[in-house]
């Protein structure tokens, strides 16, 4: 290893460490899986976000004894010196930040060169190649999880057409990385992107929220909690009525734009945010994205309408004059600003899913001789297991039920 | 009729006309059923709350054909004027306020001897009756609504025995029920109640919320909402974990107990507070039930713990003095604080969930030759049928998906 | 006493019994009183609602050594058992509840009569009637105490205009008056009256709060808290300012008169709501008063603008009906909605409010030789010991300063 | 220029150019200045944070006709590059990035060198240096202005005794300045500067917060409304009672050090946190201060209690590992979080406090000859002049008393 690489080394296995000091959970499962060896013998292919908690998952299923290549989710969020201490320990990492898409791509191949037995992804794409360009490695792979809900909704979609080719656990569906990490990590990481991004003071601004999901509900939750106006755009009639009864500002997208100082868009859908929004929008408007691709904002039509755009007015800030003279600011360029303007979901939110996501991989290794291809739910047990241990490093005790209150909750026979 | 028959029903048909100007989804459905008569020819036998609310649901089924039977599903919540309008109506009630056990039971039996097509339920006090002392009606009866979710896993326990011989709604389990019914609707209308029977100010207070389900979620932010300290007792880990990560002090009840100065049970199980906990309250707690039946709070173990009792300190309040001097204020007996000390979810609310509740019946009717005995959902388009209908009285307008966004959301296929 | 009359003592005796349970402080000072009998020889005349809470500070008066003759000074907010209770207490009361306004003066005409040494007021009548028509008694009175803000801003015109002619505390303006009768107690109960009022569901609606003084601040607050999104109009810059940075929409009344479900006047001035503003208002919207006298709203603009007038559609509420067919709801006549509709204050904020207002008078007995005609604040002493007496009884401890911190505190000296 | 300063200057003016944007207000007084000249001939001498909001208002100055020169208020929070761009603009600014404690008060009498006719200061450390080792100036002053509430408090003592030599307005003491600057960009700030430092997840932990004055209570709702549970710590028992009235949990610090997973010191004073706390403490607990200078946290203690010192395990945070094992994490070597972890107020907030800074200038510089040494406080029609250009900037519109409501309120000759 040259100068450079040590010190790389060195500040990602900081950034590890730090990370790992958060996720508590993960770690007593690490220390479970390096006694119990469930996943020996194993090759596992993930595509991930390349950061310090991905790499404490890694670490975990490396004590459990599988052999990992792991590439990156998004050509954007790899954090460098992670990846090379990832390397110093024995795992094969293709990633490196700020590469092109084509080498994104390849990036992916190579992963796969592992021949995997099981594949972890996070939006789909690995999944993608290997039932598209990759299906000579079909048959070596026994299963897979998946983490976003746009990932999920892709896999049920191919299990509803009989394309999809092994079982699949949807680690987004748990309720723990539901409730905790869509919610409450995207929720503190989206407005903390935006003020690392802008430093503008929430309070007394309005803020529009495109979608009222789980990442939508703490992205509102949070801007409400900064002191902002929430407005709430919404396609989901049962959605908009929730947010609605939550105190929140309830209009279509076209009536938010003439009123919005920020606007998050957090759907999983494309042009959330176009042509027609854009028109209406008041100077010094801000764009961020928090759903998942780089799509659900048309950067494209505000390229076209812009006259002039500034790059980097501030970190991840790029400001786009129209030619009436009002500027909209566009964060990280559409892309996640969560991930680029911030650092991703606070470590001890990962650990809640990243913790599923080990237990579920031991399961697969587990049950994956009785398993049909098909999306699967996380086992419930698993997920409880998830909370419990989290409580427990928090220092929270709950009750138990008595014998009493069993029998009564389990006796229809008594009547009131 | 005599004169003060006149009177309660001019009273009645005030309340109802008042409860019917808060309920524009269920009066939209009730023109719909007049004009389409899905019920014709069917008998009803309801076991329902008789308030307005529930008045203005009979007449909506009435309007659509169906002959209608029906018993309190609570001996302290019926509204005298209300049942005697319902009478006027042509609906053949059997309730009074404050009867006793024997007389509830046989109420719901006069209810029954209507032999029932279809049965609505809240609590599942006639359907357990049905299946343990009318059997003779069971072959007549092709389906049913449950409108709680202690009655639903009472008759998921019936299923799972093969012991329910007919299809029923899970009504409680829509997404409007839950969301807005349980966790709004009770939320303030529980805190109503503890302050129309205390007038005690909640800022500063501790209140403690045993149980973190919709309902439990509810009160908890209400109570927030008006300046409480509020502390959570769970038994689940994931729903522990979820009050935690939204600000809230969770602790095991033995823990809450020396510091609330308000506690109130919403578990749908029974003794949530007892002996071991009323013995380290502070003087003054106030106990209310906002769960179910009147097994949350252990009220014969406060009887014997107490030397004195003062009913009636308030409404709906007694006192409990102890050996050492605390005093302890049991709410309404211990029932349901929110209908016996306020007036029960506002109306605006069970337009929700009685609007699900009336399209539901229409569906078992038009459906009953196919469906088996079992517990069903709601049809997801009822619900988004309701909320639709709820938002346009509120004049809310929600986006629509443009012809791309269909396409990228059913589609796979698209790269990153 | 007829039997009549020892009933209404027995319930009179009650509420207060209730209330004072709900009063340490005031309890406390009131052992001090009787101990050290600082009012011995004064007569009191006192203009105040005559509620349970007011009998417990008559009830310290009279235990310090005073005479006092109680009016109401509210028409509509006179409890007629706690009248009662505190006339057999021997305290010469002049109040019955729903009096005309000829009786209303002539019973604060009658309290007069005492030739006061010390008079209380709430909203300045009593002192404005001392100095128009009962010039005679000037002489005599050597203090007073007014209560409520719109009081406080006529005497200090009047002692503008050298009108004034002896001492008056402002015990509205302390810290712990402002902060917590007129933020926490006037938020509560006038939320509390909606409620009682209509059983509507807050979650969801719009609320239109005008005036965001305390008392402002507190409606705003506890209507967000129920869930209701909230509109602020006022006329004051900077109080406008900290309304938007609280996240509050600020808008003028004509611009929220057509979004608003429910209006809460809370300014202490007059036609808040008036003619231009209510024919822009939705169908069912409700109009409430909690700021000061039944001027807020223009009820005779309301009046000529309606068809027809359904007074008490439900408890407190007239419906008042244009000739579009739109529907206004008009709470409690216009008049203190938090009075009339619910219970007022919650003894526990009186208890910080007259517990001042006790202490204040025995100031101004112990200082009255020395002072001269003017508005008076309270002693900062006074406010310091009712919190602290308050904390205690809430068993809640604070931090001491240690010497060092004292020290640092006091020496500008010391550099950076 | 060389190269290096010229990318400096323009890297500087790109900042203040950002700044400026977010500055309505004062850029308009910019302009008024520009126009009317009100400084003409002064010599203004000011202690600030060197920062790009401090430019603007710098620039507002000199366009008002002032020479000036400018010194650092804080050795760490500097910007070099606005310093550069400010030199390059005309105005000597002795200030760099991380100077010693030496350098610091070289560069303040540096800055006095100029023989100011008015200072500016931020936490009185220029105005002491006049009063203590540059009495030579001090008959050249004409008066000045103080930012900062512990400023506000030394130099009301100095007036106290006598000491004080010339006119100061107390800056800080707007209502304005109280409620937006320190309410609300305090808040913001140092949550936005812990979340930089540390990326915690702020949902379910505990943050405590001591002191619940303007700025405590603008950290503690930030805190809160990011999902944490908040503890206060206070000596005014007042103020305890507002928090406790507005939900949190009060408790005194020894109570609080056990249960808190992060400590903020918001007080004005020092020692807050001292051995007999930090012994205390749980494993991984977080010191921040956000109150005046370095002194809040007592970090010799930490420093001894220490076995090892981590420097630098995150940007700004540094790890002491106690002699049991125990972590605590010290942000900013207990120097203020939100200047140092994050970038200060936002530009928003400064623009109405510097604008009401200007205001005041030019106010003094007029009113010289009349004034006597002595605390002032900012003549009101200029707070409420600031408060209205803001709100115009906002595009929002506020209520105007008709002539009627003028004539109500001033006239206490009105009954009821």
């Amino acid at each position: 290893m040259d100068g450079a690489d040590s010190v790389l080394v060195a500040a990602g296995e900081r950034r590890i460490g730090w990370a790992a000091r958060a996720m508590p959970v993960l770690t007593a499962i690490a220390e479970r899986f390096a006694a119990e060896r469930p996943l020996d013998g194993l090759r596992v292919a993930a595509c991930l976000h390349v950061t310090a908690e991905t790499a404490v998952l890694m670490g975990a299923l490396k004590a459990g004894g599988a052999e990992i290549a792991l590439a990156a989710s998004n050509p954007l969020s790899t954090q460098d010196d992670v990846a090379e201490a990832l390397r110093d320990y024995g795992i094969a990492v293709h990633a490196r930040a700020g590469v092109t898409r084509d080498v994104y791509y390849r990036h992916i191949h190579q992963a796969l060169d592992v021949a995997p037995d099981i594949v972890l992804d996070d939006g789909c794409d690995l999944v993608n190649i290997l039932h598209t360009e990759r299906t000579e490695l079909l048959d070596g792979v026994s299963g897979g999880c998946e983490e976003t809900t746009t990932g999920i909704i892709r896999l049920r979609q191919m299990a509803a057409e009989q394309a999809l080719r092994f079982p699949v656990v949807a680690v987004n569906d748990t309720r723990t990385k539901r409730m905790f990490d869509n919610r409450y990590g995207t929720g503190q990481s989206t407005l903390d992107g935006i003020m690392r991004a802008t430093n503008t003071l929430l309070a007394g601004k309005t803020v529009v929220v495109a979608g009222f999901g789980y990442c939508g509900r703490g992205v509102a939750e949070r801007a409400r909690g900064l002191g902002a106006r929430v407005v709430v755009t919404e396609i989901d009639p049962v959605k908009a009525l929730d947010a609605l009864l939550q105190g929140y500002d309830v209009r279509p997208m076209v009536a938010a734009a003439r009123v919005g100082d920020v606007f998050v868009t957090v759907t999983g859908n494309r042009d959330v945010i176009r042509e027609e929004h854009l028109v209406l929008m008041k100077d010094g408007a801000i764009l961020a994205n928090a759903g998942h691709f780089d799509v659900e904002i048309d950067v494209r039509a505000l390229d076209e309408l812009a006259e002039t755009v500034h790059r980097g007015v501030r970190p991840n800030t790029d400001e786009y004059v129209l030619a009436d003279g009002r500027r909209i600011l566009l964060l990280a360029e559409g892309r996640l600003v969560n991930l680029t303007a911030a650092e991703g979901h606070p470590a001890a939110v990962m650990d809640m899913s990243f913790s599923a996501q080990a237990l579920a991989v031991a399961w697969l290794a587990r049950e994956r001789a009785v398993l049909v291809p098909g999306v699967y739910d996380v086992p419930q047990e698993v997920d409880v297991e998830v909370a419990r241990l989290k409580l427990a490093a928090a220092g929270i005790r709950v009750d138990e039920l008595t014998a009493e209150q069993e029998d009564y909750l389990h006796s229809w026979r008594l009547g009131s």
